[in-house]
């Protein structure tokens, strides 16, 4: 069977299994989630047989120390993915939940009631605990779903798969409703996104030529998960000490994440003494500091001068990009040319500026007074995130169970026609 | 210049717009729409100027009475058309509104506030008042929109959207807030669909060829207004006068719309009783039949044999398929392989049977003992509508003001650090 038929068959099925999951009860599936966890513990050496040779492969093809370490699984960790289905079982189910009800002057009773989307297909690259996280978060909601892991983890998912696929089976999981596309073809991706029919939406997480690739042949909505540029201003009324401990937080507590901070803005008249205390600081955690040319009027040249690229550039590392504006309305614009619609923050003890903020920064998140760190659907109160959306539509910011449903009308009538 | 520099020359200048539209009052979009209404009825010399040119290249090209008759402008529709902006005007606007307000355990309050989209590209056949009917909405709302209209309408769309431009602008309409895209080069809605960097959703209303011509070039989101392949579907415990009203309201009563009924399902234990009197009511209605072997074994030869084609057939005339199923699963099925998850509609008097075919049909608006006509953001209370999407993510069915819209999270802090 050639690629493009395998991939249709994959849909085909999840289309067949989104119909019987749409029919579950919170509590069948919830007692699915935790045979799911089960069976990932259960067959812990099958699954870490599995990660050697991906961690083998890896190893030959020279992937870095931090793509390894990503890549690999241990005891420890597939507990911990274990008990992540479990909590997932413990939270609430949107599925089902009335959204609207009211009664038309016709009587009707229309109610606006929280569907599962449907089929779902998740690409994603490689940390193979994506492939359980995904999986559970969609089946808790009455999703079914189409994984297409990286093809350095392509063991790992496969193992990952089969406990949870047949650890839900024991339970009543239907068939097919957990479905991973064993092909590393990048092919299978332009498949999967060509195919509207069988897929709803499709959750592309990883680097920019994935997120391309998809969006280049994508039929169906496509939810991002992309890249974070995000900023902290420092407006002229700004508390500085709190606006050094937000811009440290943001940027050092965890480079590596889509919510730390990538560029400083800071006003003018507060630029000289912010920027030299603030900066001690930055370069003791051994940030690297990328300053334009007034930034560096005040810090010197141990800043590197920043070139157009530095504004739009999502470091991920301890680099930090900071400019100099002479107020808030450059900020926002500068914002707006070169962020990522992801989190920014504004530190100011004036609220009229900060609702100016709030307002005009098209953003998922935007802050005031607060460390952008806090992007995140577990701080937010969610419980559980599939993800950041970067994008605008139907989900945006932190994803979790109730951004995977969607919504239909019910209307109960008692034989009423249009005049 | 070129198209496409043209093209994203409005692209630019419309983002440009939305962000000074984000800062408008209600109470200021207001004005600005009244003030439109008046410009539309003070142009309308001009106005009507514009559309005998394209009544005269269309008669020319040969259209349908039909068509000419949806592309007609006189002063009655252009009176309407005014007061539909009056009306919109005195809707609530949505935007701004909060969804949920909470506090984090850390003290940070998060609001999720709905928030205008940005640039709304509207891509639209035949009716001039489209142009005034999606513009003035997505103002409402705080979006900017390019318009794109089809050729047989062009002078009457430039004469409606200057109209609206300069009434606008009289009351501080931002400029570029509205504007339509002069060329008919078909081009064109390619270049709007590949500019993802300005538009956020694109809306095609229209027929095949332009609905697949978006989907195949959109690298932004787009919410279809498709076709409607609705269905009735009549229980063998249904109230059968009862179930012959709606199939004839719903069929008969304005054929040519998109939740009119397109096939009748009917449970083979009334089917003969049913067909016999309901057939006879729907030929009377000048309703031509076209059934399976077992209605025309019911019904006789007059009844033409439905093919395959007819089942997921959207006639918009008076012509109805008739199928008759064993049991409500086969009515689910066939509604799943052939519908188009539109409008949906049971007839019974068993509520077990009503609610699983409420749960498990896959449609925008599922009815039990309703007609499907009322699927209409009017008849549902919203006041307006942009029209019915049959996509299933951000906007499913009537899509009204709260659909253009989408929410940002914003989030108040006193120097909250993530530990």
């Amino acid at each position: 069977m050639d690629l493009a038929t395998q991939i249709l068959d994959l849909g085909a099925s999840a289309r067949a299994a989104a119909r019987e999951l749409v029919k579950l009860s919170t509590e069948s599936k919830n007692a699915i989630l935790l045979s799911m966890a089960d069976a990932l513990e259960s067959d812990t050496s099958a699954i870490l047989e599995a990660n050697a040779l991906d961690m083998k492969a890896g190893a030959e093809r020279g992937l870095s120390a931090a793509m390894l370490d990503r890549l690999r699984l241990d005891p420890k960790r597939l507990a911990a993915m274990a008990d992540g289905i479990r909590q997932v079982a413990g939270l609430s189910d949107p599925s089902g939940e009335v959204i609207k009800n009211w009664t038309t002057h016709h009587g009707l009773q229309i109610s606006k009631v929280r569907v599962p989307i449907g089929v779902i297909g998740i690409i994603y690259e490689s940390r193979p605990n994506v492939t359980s996280d995904a999986a559970v978060l969609c089946l808790k909601t009455g999703n079914a779903t189409i994984l297409r892991g990286g093809s350095e983890s392509i063991h790992s998912n496969l193992a990952i798969a089969r406990a949870l696929q047949q650890g839900g089976a024991a339970a009543g999981l239907p068939p097919d409703s957990i479905q991973l596309v064993p092909s590393t073809d990048r092919e299978a991706v332009r498949f999967m996104a060509e195919m509207d029919k069988y897929i709803d939406v499709i959750v592309p997480r990883g680097g920019h030529s994935l997120i391309e690739a998809v969006m280049r042949h994508a039929r169906m909505p496509v939810i991002k998960h992309y890249h974070g540029v995000c900023h902290v201003y420092v407006d002229k009324d700004a508390d500085l000490e709190m606006a050094a401990a937000i811009v440290l937080n943001s940027k050092c507590q965890r480079p590596g994440t889509c919510n730390a901070l990538e560029t400083l803005l800071v006003h003018r008249a507060v630029a000289d003494i912010f920027l030299k205390s603030a900066g001690a600081l930055l370069m003791e955690e051994s940030v690297q500091l990328r300053g334009d040319e007034a930034t560096r009027a005040i810090l010197g040249d141990t800043v590197l001068l920043a070139t157009e690229a530095d504004w739009s550039t999502e470091y991920l590392d301890l680099i930090l990009s900071i400019r100099v504006v002479d107020n808030l309305e450059e900020a926002v614009d500068h914002i707006e040319k070169y962020g990522s619609r992801h989190s920014d923050s504004i530190v100011t003890r004036d609220a009229g500026a900060a609702e100016r903020f709030l307002r005009d920064v098209d953003s998922a998140a935007v802050y005031w007074n607060a460390s952008t760190r806090f992007t995140d659907g577990g701080e937010f109160g969610m419980g559980a995130e599939i993800g950041i959306s970067t994008d605008k539509l139907h989900a945006r910011g932190p994803m979790a169970l109730e951004e995977l449903t969607t919504y239909k009308y019910q209307i109960r009538g008692t034989g009423q026609v249009r005049g």
